[in-house]
């Protein structure tokens, strides 16, 4: 995505592949100690056996390391629920530049024994140390998942229909997605997905996830009645069982997919504040016009994130000349993010300014410099190449 | 308490009490912004006007200034259900020892670019910088609040209460706190609280927040028959209405004040794994025999977290000598540490080793000699004095 992991001139490589076993699980506490290299869909099966799960989920859970997680400060489609890794992540071992093995694996959910070390890897991409062991709180399984897929006449609706099921479904809400008509038809198109709703302007896609299916089936039951009989939504479903769910979910994990087979796709991840975070998309459509094949939105607005993704036939250079740093300068006078969930790397390092000020990028190199002398972690990435 | 905020030598003593002002609320988001002096039980009126909470509760809210809870990286009695400051906490304003100002005060729940400076300052007491704005992810407020106020046969039905309430009321668990029978018996005679249950050993109390009094009070109700039938708990009662909940967290709450009117006080606040958490209470019991008054066991038993206090007629070196460095290196041996949550400061410097390995605490001198080169932000506190 940003080219955090890949090498572009002459980086060594170093895999965690084998460091793949889990170290403690504590079944009270839900506290999982392993080592970097475990493979997250793996960890989720272990710990949902369990009776807990990962308080992290993503697409590419099949072969992303818990350890990559960390080193990225990973999202995803639970963030909504259980929040950031700098707070559910509970301690790390990490290997410094100099080989020093910094030991912070402990497995207490509070420890103010001076500085959080930890918090200055988890995001930092591999750029300050690597990370060889992770110690992670994972949340009590839900017995109950339920996901409504519902249609909105319009972006308006979209938020007021987020701020009514803070406000009905409470605690149980796990999962607020947004995607537009054209994500729809292009999922559609290319998938052969089809929408289980009537033809609508934006769908959203609700989780809820409880310790009690009847009262969780009543709490969202109640408020899709509502969000009918308003107004906000113009058509919905429900799904109780694995099948559907499932099904629904598609729907909005697939959308990447649908878009690479579109053409070449312009990608942003952008965090907005979410009163204004389809304005971008609609702005951006308007000024392309019909210079690109496609331009949607979708994304966690539950979090305020979103998707901007553009596709055109071909990468070509006037299209990137009339997307940035446009949106890049949108994004920050709106004081957002230009990346979200997705890191720096590669490619990002030198919009970084555009959400960070001087003094903190300078900071940041001073702490690479500390960690780092030599500057022989993940070399090229993260910082902005001159400073 | 480890005497973090207090001047001891030749320091200058920094006010930011006149730094009170709400700088921005987000209704949909409940994202606040506010400057570091406020207060913050008037920042929890503020937000809840709003139908928010402040994602941290703390006996001392009266006085307290938001920034120095952040600084402290404050835990208290949200943690269990809202979680640590470095996830609600979303972006600080800091200046640093030069006089730079750092703004890194976003309000975005998701935000990848470039190390998280900002989880630096939590919990690093006032030495890296100096915090001057907040911006906080607030909850939304629960529509019903119940307590449940029970007494157990022994610690280990005390643990086993524990994972049965996480099982069955699961999202909607917001405490989970324990005292021991002596503790009770202190609340008794100096503050003339009575117990509301029958005598027992240990006393829990468990508070749930959630969206519907109803669902909720459904949860409570087969959780606390199940625990009386399988006989985990002896005897309970149950809170809806405020006057009574507030009256039976006041037994937990007023454990310190009754502590210190026994008495000089000992105070360790301990992280430990939960299945040996009071195993160390029964052991300085043992230790001091007829040497201590009373020594006692309480707090947050969910977050892993004892308070264990010892109380005396007055101070006496010899008896501190059976207490340290014995209760230090008990918990060493659990992995677990010295300081939960109620930080380092100037006591409690020179024990850090019992919960961090030497390159850790090598780190942190680096960071302060990085951040702090001339030793001028709250000197004499946090690291060892000898490193």
């Amino acid at each position: 995505m940003v080219g955090g992991s890949v090498p572009v001139f002459d980086e060594i490589i170093l895999s965690t592949a084998r460091m793949n076993k889990v170290l403690s699980f504590h079944s009270v506490s839900g506290i999982l100690v392993c080592q970097a290299g475990c493979v997250l869909e793996e960890l989720s099966h272990y710990v949902e056996e369990r009776d807990f799960i990962m308080p992290l989920d993503l697409g590419a859970k099949g072969s992303c390391h818990i350890g990559g997680n960390v080193a990225t400060n990973a999202g995803g489609l639970r963030f909504l629920r259980y929040g950031s890794l700098h707070g559910t992540v509970l301690g790390l071992e990490v290997v410094l530049a100099d080989g020093t093995i910094l030991d912070c694996l402990t497995s207490l959910r509070k420890d103010n024994t001076g500085y959080d070390l930890k918090q200055l890897f988890i995001g930092s991409e591999g750029t300050l140390g690597v990370i060889t062991a992770v110690s992670i709180l994972c949340p009590p399984k839900p017995r109950a998942v339920n996901v409504a897929f519902l249609g909105c006449p319009g972006f308006a609706e979209v938020l007021q229909t987020f701020s009514t099921c803070k406000g009905m479904l409470g605690e149980i809400l796990s999962a607020f997605e947004f995607m537009d008509a054209v994500c729809m038809q292009l999922v559609g198109r290319y998938l052969h997905l089809a929408s289980p709703v009537q033809e609508s302007p934006f769908y959203v896609l609700i989780e809820t996830s409880g310790s009690n299916a009847g009262h969780d089936a009543e709490k969202l039951g109640s408020f899709l009645e509502h969000a009918l009989g308003s107004g906000l939504v113009t058509d919905g479903t429900m799904a109780t069982d694995q099948t559907k769910v499932k099904m629904l979910w598609a729907l909005r994990e697939r959308i990447a997919e649908a878009l690479s087979r579109d053409g070449y796709v312009y990608k942003y991840d952008l965090s907005l504040p979410v009163e204004r975070l389809y304005d971008i998309v609609t702005d951006v459509r308007a000024r392309l016009g019909p210079h690109a094949k496609h331009v949607v939105g979708y994304g966690h607005l539950g979090d305020g994130n979103l998707h901007l993704n553009v596709t055109a036939e071909a990468f070509s250079p006037s299209l990137l000349g009339a997307l940035e740093p446009h949106v890049y300068e949108w994004t920050a006078r709106q004081q957002g993010s230009v990346s979200a969930e997705h890191g720096v790397g590669f490619r990002k390092r030198d919009v970084l300014g555009y959400s960070k000020p001087p003094e903190a990028l300078q900071l940041m190199q001073q702490l690479k410099a500390l960690l780092d002398p030599k500057g022989i972690l993940n070399p090229y990435k993260t910082l902005p190449s001159q400073a």
